[in-house]
């Protein structure tokens, strides 16, 4: 497959940090970014802009907060090819702690938000275009949203964002590859004037798979992750993605490396991907929490117990 | 998706014995029988039909055989909902060896075999089915076969055949979901009076998304295995099929319950999965058996080292 105007950004930081609480080392930070850059991936996200008055720093490590200082520390000596991008979650950050994007070294800001939040992830990432970032609205557990509140958050985001791009998230892995072909049409109707992108998770394998649906549907910006890190079940894979796209721009070796030499022994140490309780809680298309949960107790691998616990009957 | 025409076969026992040799212990086997009736799957593969003329019982288990009384003694005393099939691989069976079906507890026999070797594939099938077992044979390595070495096959199959299903087997875990619906089209225009069934493997994460695909496409025979157990990178998890096929008649709660009991540990001594050299096997659409070998070394992460060592400019 290739078009010359897809784009991949890789969210192994981001995504991967919430396993973490973002506490990865700076030296893990930088083998990712050297991978990614010579691997010729277009944009990474490297973590959060979230206010410190707002969140932790003794709970949450650097890539929660994403300070200049910490990012140059991390890059420094690489010559960047790759864009660096951030997320912004909606009552997170405030805006006067983001820099002009001409004072930064980060190139892109995405929001995260739910349909209902549209107005506020507006004024956001507004805010973040005006000061010249590229820009992104990411629609958060989409699979959970009413057809006609998202219908309406689609149109307003078309009327009256500046975001280059808005993205289906499939926050709980519960969508099939219908589902997204849908989904990009339903997009592309409202947005005649924005890429859409796409960000799958793998709860039930299908990550990958629905993240070449939507390139055959029209997404030109794709989420993935190496090794498929990410909270509970993780994200698309990145190393395939780059497999099945066929842009001679794109070299999968640089990423071989890193999953050998870094995510093996991470694997180790902190844990994602096709676990059965994330499958679960995808089929039902619910948030992993109860999974996430679970998975932290003694019976982490009782799963008859679990599904009976997520079962409709259950819950009613 | 609910269709009345749609069968699954459960191949856990047969697929996975080829990460072990067929070495099964017979509780094993009764436990995934028992689970597998209790879900209401429609056919349970339990092992190969070979010669132990040709195949040495010393080197392989009981299930690479599957004498009449080493699967009575497995399925005693449970009651036999499932009904059960054994696959026969060309050159190693011989027909003489093969019972009636009104003497046997198979009720249904499988031919594995490439679209090149069709005529042996029919001469071993129509036995089979004068015999009175229900039919199928599998066309292994679908990815590799020249497409007018398969359209003759398809037609040779459909003409010449007893065979009640004809399948598509991918067996390098190479193909896309567009290969997927391209040859299911092509089996169902040969293919007037048989079904089509889809056996996928799962080196790209895709052996579920490509089930699921075929089923849209029209094929009705679907073949998974329990937490996805089979050769190298396995094959369509049986759990997520089960998942999005909605039919009542279906339960996945004893699935779920084995897969705790016996799946969990079992993983720990056998290895299957997503794992990359077999990532990288199905990209290049050649057969696992280079990346099993290395798995078996000390160097059995050495990724970079893998691709570079399968990569088209390292072997013309």
């Amino acid at each position: 497959m290739f078009r010359e105007e897809i784009k991949v950004l890789d969210c192994t930081v981001r995504d991967g940090g919430l396993i973490n609480d973002h506490q990865f080392e700076e030296g893990f930070v930088r083998e990712v970014y050297k991978a990614i850059n010579a691997a010729g991936v277009d944009y990474m996200e490297i973590g959060y802009k979230c206010s410190k008055k707002i969140m932790s720093p003794t709970q949450y490590g650097k890539w929660k907060f994403c300070e200049e200082d910490d990012i140059k520390k991390a890059i420094d000596g690489i010559e960047p090819k790759t864009k660096l991008s951030v997320m912004a979650d909606i009552g997170r950050v405030e805006k006067d702690e983001i820099p002009k994007c001409s004072e930064s070294v980060i190139d892109m800001i995405r929001v995260a938000s739910y349909a209902k939040d549209v107005d506020k992830a507006i004024d956001l990432i507004n805010d973040a275009a005006e000061k010249g970032y590229e820009t992104s609205v990411n629609i958060m557990a989409v699979s959970r949203a009413l057809d006609s509140e998202l219908d309406e958050a689609l149109d307003q985001l078309e009327r009256e964002s500046k975001s280059d791009v808005i993205y289906i998230v499939d926050s709980f892995g519960a969508l099939y590859s219908e589902n997204i072909e849908h989904l990009v049409n339903k997009y592309k109707k409202f947005l005649k004037t924005k890429e859409v992108g796409m960000h799958a998770h793998n709860n039930q394998q299908l990550g990958y798979a629905n993240t070449i649906q939507a390139i055959i549907s029209g997404a030109n910006f794709l989420d993935g992750t190496i090794y498929g890190i990410g909270r509970a079940a993780g994200n698309c894979p990145l190393e395939l993605l780059m497999g099945f796209l066929k842009n001679p721009k794109f070299d999968l070796r640089p990423i071989l490396n890193v999953i050998e030499k870094e995510f093996i022994p991470l694997r180790e140490k902190i844990e994602w991907g096709y676990i059965i309780p994330y499958a679960i809680t995808g089929m039902f298309n619910e948030h992993p929490r109860a999974g996430m949960a679970m998975r932290q107790t003694k019976d982490k691998d009782k799963y008859l117990e679990f599904f009976n616990s997520m079962s409709p009957s259950e819950i009613e």
